[in-house]
């Protein structure tokens, strides 16, 4: 099914728009589970891995039948090397093989011509390269303007072809982000104008749902900007960093969404799946539960997007 | 040592300033390592992966005594998923242990906050979160700019920490890389708003040869650019890519070198690594020979630098 449509159909039948982080930093890992597998296999990253499988196993079963999608920050994979990409691998089929979670690939990447090609037959395709090797299983990939369409296009071809979606970085949610993305060029602001470039990239591939498989990272941090950005490119999803613990409010984003909680996804990653060490009443073995109460709790103040 | 005194410290030793990018495209292997490692392996992503290793090794047994650094782009490892990376680290890995080339990472990562520091410690940290676990040996990485401050500083934080080095995307090679690089911000262009940001960011770590271990990436296609980015950015290592196969010449890169070769290095890849498939002498059994011998012209038509 068309990327968009999956998506906004899982709205509709009742999920809330939240993407969960899978950001399975180190120091945050509950000990017992890290404790175990440093007693099965040494201390090596074969460990770590195995203890993130397990780690995000629970938190997708925690949170599958409640939300949207699930988002694999790369960052913190890639840093266990080989190791770490066997735990995306294993994490991201699970997702697929027991639950409609929609898969999006934190990677932000970015490279022109074949690279970018490469990057897409990694990422949004089934078969790389025509091979039976498909090792990722993701929905979609955020990626990263700078280059322009060379470095945007190929990823649209994949998109249409293999039914996958991308998020093209618009205006982040960091502190700093207004330093190149904010500057004045003519009448508008950079961001702006990468704006209009993906609302024309996202005209190639337009679901049934109206919305677009070319989506945006638009930060929850800058609520003026989302306003304007929703006019700028009414067809793309956007997907909503920033929220939680980088400051953003569920009111701060409300401009994002259109009737019926459609047209973006909000994403909280520690705020979630680490819950465990913020609320007291739970200790690191129930950091599913912890999880799942911290979701109800979110999903509670959507209730003002209604 | 200082990563910047080493580039240099190698040119001065009468080295070459090149790069060699280590893209090992699937289509272009060598038939008769991948049939000899698939009858080892079956059709499988370890069959691709030994082959890529095999591959790389003979790549850089025949251009280390000659060439500066070589230059794996991430895209063509992590599109075999784990096994992928398996073939990134032991590339990397026999590249250090048996030679001085300089290893720079094509990932161009881009994040911020605890992300861009796990990309820092994976990439640019000999023990990632102080655990001896360091699987890529990268000496540096390629990073993009579009967020600003905050996704670059942690990078900048483990060049001085851990004396390695970045290169931030300024003009890509790409064809379309004016259509947000080129765009006229007050009375510069966002290129040149990006170059200052890094000249300024490299301040922080400028090493005895008097360059900073903080780099650029310049496009060889874009030669007007080069000289103007040149003295925008006078402590920079310039990363050239572009050259050959997408158009560039050396001539056109000359504004970028200073004296004795120093302040640059060209990059290619297809045209040395798969110089096999250009030169009719060559047979792909003797890809090393080949790849040496587009050195030697490289290196020939160089000679208008010195």
């Amino acid at each position: 099914m068309h990327f968009a449509d999956n998506l906004i159909g899982l709205v509709k039948k009742g999920k809330t728009p939240i993407c969960i982080g899978l950001d399975p930093h180190f120091k945050n890992l509950p000990k017992f589970i890290l404790k175990r597998k440093t007693k099965e296999f040494g201390k090596t990253t074969k460990a770590i891995a195995e203890a993130i499988i397990e780690f995000n196993i629970g938190i997708i079963e925690s949170v599958k039948e409640t939300v949207v999608a699930i988002k694999p920050q790369f960052a913190f994979y890639e840093i266990w090397g080989h190791e770490g990409i066997r735990a995306l691998e294993e994490t991201c089929k699970y997702a697929k093989e027991n639950s409609d979670l929609i898969i999006i690939g934190d990677g932000k990447r970015n490279d022109i011509g074949s690279t970018a090609e490469a990057y897409a037959e990694a990422y949004l395709s089934n078969k790389p390269f025509g091979l039976q090797t498909n090792s990722y299983h993701c929905d979609s990939l955020t990626v990263s303007p700078y280059l322009g369409s060379d470095g945007i296009n190929p990823f649209v071809k994949n998109c249409i072809k293999n039914e996958k979606g991308i998020f093209v970085l618009v205006k982040t949610s960091n502190l700093s982000s207004g330093e190149f993305q904010d500057l004045i060029v003519g009448e508008e602001l950079l961001h702006e104008k990468v704006a209009y470039a993906v609302s024309n990239w996202g005209l190639a591939d337009i679901g049934e749902s109206g919305f677009s498989s070319i989506g945006a990272v638009v930060g929850a941090t800058y609520p003026e900007e989302i306003k304007s950005l929703r006019s700028l490119m009414p067809a793309q999803i956007f997907l909503i960093p920033g929220y939680g613990a980088q400051g953003g409010s569920i009111a701060d984003i409300k401009p994002a969404f259109y009737k019926g909680k459609t047209g973006a996804i909000v994403n909280s990653s520690r705020g979630i799946i680490f819950a465990y060490q913020k609320l007291d009443k739970f200790t690191e073995e129930n950091y599913k539960e912890a999880a799942y109460e911290a979701i109800l709790a979110m999903q509670k103040e959507m209730k003002i997007l209604d």
